[in-house]
């Protein structure tokens, strides 16, 4: 009978080793929207968590990958509706727009220049503290083929990469936080 | 002794066995919005999902039941508001808006048809993989109450529900992902 | 052997117990929207959640925190800017939009009449049932400086706490459910 406690014990044990890959927590984040507070709380909370031993993925997705555009980066070749695109949608994270008061720009100013006067971290120090911190960026290139966005107009970020679907799903299936934002 | 570890150790499965229900992983997702871009995603996900083997419960709440209108269904005998909500939001999953670049049609046409021309599923196809793959949708009764939808409104679904809050939270709670859209 | 065993136990029991904290589910919540829908959505879940049994967490951060702001109080010596913001975001619960259909207001008054007529519980009636059935608020502390709000502006909650994303990132780890609404 001892052997079958045993044998039921250790069922268990890998059981519960399966529940907690890894022992650590992981957050499996979408980030579907492109505006700058929705971005400006995702690199936040990104950050935030990983700083408290988190491991954190950001799936960038749909609005999300017009964040991710490096705005020096300028790639031809392309036919007219990922020319129009490109032109219709922000380049890059400074030129993200608020979702509510934008007011034809007034807005998302005050906001920024509020951020920079309480020093608040901005988005382009929220990305570089997420690179140093391991934060993975992950982008949806189904997202990336639909609007006409090329690898190379991508920013650098240290082991950024594209994938689908079933990558997040994977991700998020073994992590304790999943967040849609 | 041996049969008090029994006790403990049977006591400790159970609990463990209530942690992964049916051991398969099950996702819940909440669709409150009503744009095309988020019915997309939402779809895509779920049908996504399923396809990995994990369980999928929607849950179509407040804007997402508009989604869920058939569009060629005309219900009589609404009072004044009804029909007033019933004029104003889009019927059907065919008139949904972007949530961005809508520009009075204009971006929500050119997003179309560059799905088409990049051979991307469109929502009416997304229903029809999400039916044959068995994710379920549930319908929020308030919400369609408080837009005045009858049920013989919404689109055929296979075991299409119609349920409370109570019964997303259900489902949620032994779901090992959950997300708002 | 049997006190191997039992050790073992013993530690697989606490692994288990770690999962589950005080066995009771928890649902974590982000309250980063300000609109009416949004907050009704929340306030529905939260106060339906808390009636299943779910210990719940919401964490009022951006433009959530103005939706927490008690109409009545109004505080001095707050600079240019602070006061800019204070008169463009909406002054608490009860002067929220609708995130669609707002149509310089029409929409927003046709919903809140809708729903008083259905006798669907408004902003006000669910915020007292949260505070009856124990659901926790925490606001987000960077937010309310960014913007400007102070401490005594914020609408009088039981145990109404003042926090950061850390806070929210703690409780979200041990938490069976996440929302980002």
């Amino acid at each position: 009978m001892s052997i079958d406690v045993e044998a039921q014990l250790s069922d268990l044990k890998q059981k519960v080793e399966n529940m907690q890959p890894g022992g650590e927590p992981k957050l499996s984040m979408i980030v579907f929207s492109g505006e700058l507070d929705k971005l400006l709380a995702a690199m936040i909370i990104a950050t935030g968590a990983r700083a408290m031993g988190v491991q954190v993925v950001q799936f960038f997705t749909f609005w999300g990958t017009a964040a991710l555009r490096e705005p020096s980066v300028n790639v031809g070749g392309k036919d007219f509706m990922s020319k129009m695109f490109g032109w219709m949608l922000p380049k890059g994270r400074n030129k993200l727009k608020l979702s509510n008061m934008h007011m034809a720009g007034m807005g998302t100013a005050m906001m920024k220049d509020l951020m920079r006067k309480k020093n608040a971290p901005s988005l382009d120090q929220l990305f570089e503290i997420a690179a140093q911190l391991g934060v993975q960026i992950k982008v949806c290139e189904m997202s990336m083929d639909l609007m006409g966005f090329k690898r190379e107009e991508m920013i650098e970020y240290p082991n950024l990469e594209f994938c689908g679907v079933a990558t997040f799903l994977a991700e998020a299936k073994e992590s304790s936080i999943q967040l849609f934002i």
